[in-house]
């Protein structure tokens, strides 16, 4: 018996990982949660059907989420909204001068599964600078003005709970939300088949209403839909690439498997197809 | 019915494109040559199983084989091997200062069935320019001294006949083809499955043995494995991104819907985990 599970990117395009079994199955107040283990990428998490991470190239999205604000603005206080595996913390937390990281994920259950079947993720949710909030990101927001230096909104796709996220009204509590140097960052969907692409420029129409900045930058990320995927990076002042702190992060000597200074730079160079369809959101 | 084309990048991982009709099937003294069409991607070309490529995302792989080096060189004279379906010469006409384009491909089935069926790519075969040889790439290069400016690898996968344009005899012969500021780029395979990585860091190791510059830059091509696709830049003299005459390529005006020369210089930024793999090849 074979066992495969399959992503469909448009109706007529699907992508399959061949699993060797399906450790957990759950369906929380907010949508159905799975764990496979597979032969290729170890262990993988499907939400409502769609691949939220796999172990093998998880490191890819949580380094890029992360550090490429990280290494533009002297970063105190943290809001990451939704990042329920515990990725983006991971990768925070190995920065000593953050003081303070407030993690809010609507749902509880994403962290428990985590916790349970994906240490790789989620082992650093317990540091003790991580303030943990199950509650609606939206509504969490809303109650915060002038608090932040950065806000990462790590969240689905804008369908489900995660919708609410890709909203004016979010983006513009996210904007009071950030200190007067604040930077928002978010995962801002993928450039190339139609459904993701309107997302993307969904995303960025409104992002650049609100903030006088708003860039977008790209990774090669193997098991999202087309694999090329992209991060918003809003901005009240700082340009992420005018103002990297090149040499200062490279003083820090993080370890990282995809990120360096250089591809920070890189990755905000994208390709003319997707500039057009940006100026056109 | 529903009609599937497969492609497997390990045994454990498979993408599939839908397909309305197979247009064409044909055995070739080398390799299986087939064209479908489907309704996401127009028509797709597939060798011996291998997506080669499809109407709509074959100008990125184009685009990023052929204007790399044409923003970085003064080049007048062009080998190309391999490439039958014609989109690298597509691109290489547009340059009104190129004078002579030699193509070899060691399969004219493989041009005959593009010219049929695939215009969007074959149709600048045709150019005055272009001088077609239907023979084997290494032999050709071997009776060719100080003669080219560049020469472009657009060959299959390293099995069956692509395999003898991933040796060392090869580059070597290139190598003497090439001007003394010659520059070589090939398609370079991916990082990320491991029969793809091992396939780069051989391409890799070989290069450098040959070549004082050897430089690997990469492209975000949906269709292909992973989506992470690789090119090699090996040159005399040339380096990619301090060499690279960035006014005067965008003086010319071309029009181009992936490269720009700022992407040019990202796209040499590769990954961490990359740039190990290629150290340690």
């Amino acid at each position: 018996m074979e066992l495969w599970f399959t992503e469909y990117y448009t109706e007529n395009v699907k992508f399959s990982i061949k699993v060797d079994k399906h450790l957990k199955s759950i369906q929380s107040d907010f949508q159905k949660i799975d764990i496979f283990q597979t032969p290729e990428f170890g262990k993988i998490l499907v939400i409502d059907g769609y691949l939220m991470l796999t172990e093998r190239d998880e490191f890819i999205y949580h380094e890029m989420i992360a550090h490429v604000p990280m290494a533009v603005a002297p970063i105190k206080n943290i809001l990451v909204i939704g990042a329920g595996d515990g990725g983006t913390v991971r990768e925070l937390t190995k920065y000593h001068h953050i003081e303070r990281i407030d993690m809010v994920e609507i749902d509880k259950m994403v962290v428990d599964v985590c916790m349970e079947f994906i240490p790789q993720t989620s082992c650093r949710l317990k540091d003790k600078r991580v303030n943990l909030y199950f509650e609606d990101g939206l509504k969490f927001v809303k109650t915060k003005e002038n608090e932040y230096d950065l806000i990462i909104v790590d969240s689905t796709d804008p369908i489900g709970p995660g919708a609410e996220l890709f909203t004016l009204e979010f983006y513009e509590n996210c904007f009071r939300a950030l200190k007067d140097k604040g930077i928002l960052v978010n995962q801002h969907e993928s450039p190339y088949y139609k459904g993701d692409a309107e997302a993307m420029q969904n995303a960025h129409r409104k992002l650049k209403k609100v903030f006088p900045i708003a860039k977008v930058y790209q990774a090669h990320i193997p098991t999202y839909s087309s694999g090329h995927w992209l991060f918003g990076f809003a901005s009240k002042k700082y340009d992420p690439v005018l103002d990297l702190k090149e040499e200062s992060w490279n003083s820090l000597h993080l370890e990282t498997y995809y990120y360096n200074t250089e591809l920070h730079k890189g990755a905000f160079a994208i390709p003319n197809y997707v500039k057009k369809l940006l100026e056109e959101s």
